[in-house]
C-alpha cells in the first residue's frame, strides 16, 4: 500500500494510491485504521506533501555505508551515529531545493527513510516492525563546506528545503537488496543496494529508541551510499528506490 | 509579564502570572493577543508544563561562554555553533530528569532560553526583538561520556527528560547583566552574568534564522557558563536567572 499525503484547497489530506487515483482516508491513516471515505481524486490533480505530521522529528544516521564513510574519511561508527534535521527543512516531491547564499558547495545524499507508526521507546530489534508504518525516500541535502567548518552537522544539513521526503509511504516494503539510485539531470551518481547498510533497520530503530521516544510520523533517514556529489541551480535530482518509487526535486 | 502553560484536567492552557494566581488566556498567547477569560486559578493548584507548542523545535548554541569553552577544550566558535535537541526531551519545572542506564556521567548545563513569537527567516540583528516573545530558563542536560564517544552531540543531549524548560516565559526580560546560577542540592555550581555570552541574543537569532525558519514556540538555548558538573539520582537541580525565576528539577 502506498500512503500519500496531499493538499486539496490548502487542506492536508491522506489517501492510498490506487493506480492513477488516490482513495481518500478519513484522517491520518495511523489513527483511522486505513478507513476510506469513498472519495477518489487523480494523483496528477493534487499537490503531494511530505508524508509527515506537524510534530514529526527527523532523525538521521551518519556514515552508515562503508563506501560513503570511506569517501568522507574518518572511522566507521561502531553504533548508529545520530543527528537531527529540523522539521522546517522538509519539502515534498516535485518541490524545489533552494541553495543558501552562504554555502558554496551543496551535495545530494539519497537515502531510504523509515516512517514510525507507533509510540516507541526501548524497542527490541526483533520488534521494530511493530512500530514501523512503512518506508519512503529522502534526500539528506548537505552544505558540505559548512559541515566541515562547524563540526556539528546541524546547520549544514538543516537549511530550509534541505530535507525532500516522499513521494509516499510504502507500507509493504522490507529492505532486501533493492537498488537505491540517485540521478542528477539523468546522470547516475549513486547506485547501491540498501543491503549495504552497516547498521540495519532493526539496529537503527532499537538504538534511536533507546535515546529518544519515537512518535507516530517521525522519520529516520538510514544513511547514504557512496557517490554523493554537488548539485547546482537548474538541475533536477531524482532518487529511486526499487519497490517504493522516485523522489524528484529541482534545484534553485 | 510571566506567561505560564499548565494543565487543568489534562488539558493544556496558558495564562499570565498575577501574584499567586494565574489569569487564564483564551488560547495560546501568541494567537489570542493576551486576551484573558476572567477565570483565575492558584499557581500552586496546577501542573506547570514546558512553555512550548507541539511543533516547537529546540535549537541550542554550543560553547558560547569563554570559561565554559575553556573547560571543554578546543577552539572558540567564530560563529554561533548550532545543534538541536528533540522535542521528546522536554520536561517542565518540578518534573524529573531520568538518568539513562547507558551513560555513566550526566551533567547539568544551566542556560538562558529565547522563546520565539513569530515566523522568522533572515532576521537582521537590529530586528530580533520583533520576533522574540520572551525568555525562559533551560537545562541542556548532557551525557558527557556519550558526547565524547559520538562526536555528534545529538544522542548525548537528546535523551527523554534531558531538556527541562520553564517555569514560564518572561516577556519583559532583556539580557543586561542578570545573574545565572545553578545549584545542586543547594551547592552553587554555576554563577555568571548572562552578559558573558560570546555571541549575544541578537547575533544568535539572526544567525539561526539564516539557516532555518523559526516558528512561534521555538526555543533557542543560548549556551552555558563554566561550572558544569555531574548530577546523580536523588539530587535536586535549581537554575535561577534574575528577573525570570527558578527552574527546579529532581534527578532519578
Amino acid at each position: 500500500m502506498r500512503v500519500v499525503k496531499f493538499a486539496i484547497k490548502g487542506e492536508p489530506r491522506w489517501g492510498v494510491l490506487d493506480g492513477p487515483e488516490i482513495a481518500l482516508f478519513k484522517g491520518h491513516p495511523e489513527f483511522c485504521d486505513y478507513e476510506t471515505t469513498g472519495e477518489r481524486i487523480p494523483l496528477k490533480d493534487v499537490h503531494v506533501l511530505p508524508p509527515t505530521l506537524p510534530t514529526t522529528k527527523i532523525v538521521c544516521i551518519g556514515k552508515n555505508y562503508a563506501d560513503h564513510a570511506a569517501e568522507m574519511g574518518g572511522d566507521l561508527p561502531t553504533e548508529p551515529l545520530i543527528f537531527l534535521k529540523p522539521s522546517t527543512s522538509l519539502i515534498a516531491d516535485k518541490e524545489t531545493i533552494v541553495l543558501p547564499s552562504i554555502s558554496e558547495h551543496v551535495d545530494h545524499e539519497g537515502e531510504l527513510a523509515i516512517v514510525i507508526g507507533s509510540i516507541a521507546k526501548n524497542v527490541k530489534e526483533e520488534d521494530v516492525y511493530d512500530v514501523i508504518m512503512g518506508f519512503t525516500i529522502a534526500n539528506d541535502v548537505t552544505a558540505r563546506d559548512l559541515q566541515a567548518k562547524d563540526g556539528q552537522w546541524t546547520r549544514s544539513k538543516g537549511f530550509d528545503t534541505f530535507c525532500p521526503v516522499g513521494p509516499w509511504i510504502e507500507t509493504e516494503f522490507r529492505p532486501d537488496g533493492q537498488l537505491l539510485e540517485t540521478r542528477v539531470d539523468g546522470e547516475i551518481r549513486q547506485h547501491a543496494s540498501v543491503d549495504l547498510m552497516i547498521h540495519k533497520v532493526e539496529k537503527i530503530v532499537a538504538h534511536v529508541s533507546q535515546a529518544m521516544t519515537l512518535l507516530p510520523g517521525d522519520i529516520i533517514l538510514t544513511g547514504t551510499p557512496a557517490g554523493i556529489g554537488e548539485i547546482e541551480a537548474g538541475q533536477t535530482v531524482e532518487i529511486s528506490i526499487e519497490g517504493i518509487g522516485t523522489l524528484t526535486n529541482t534545484v534553485a
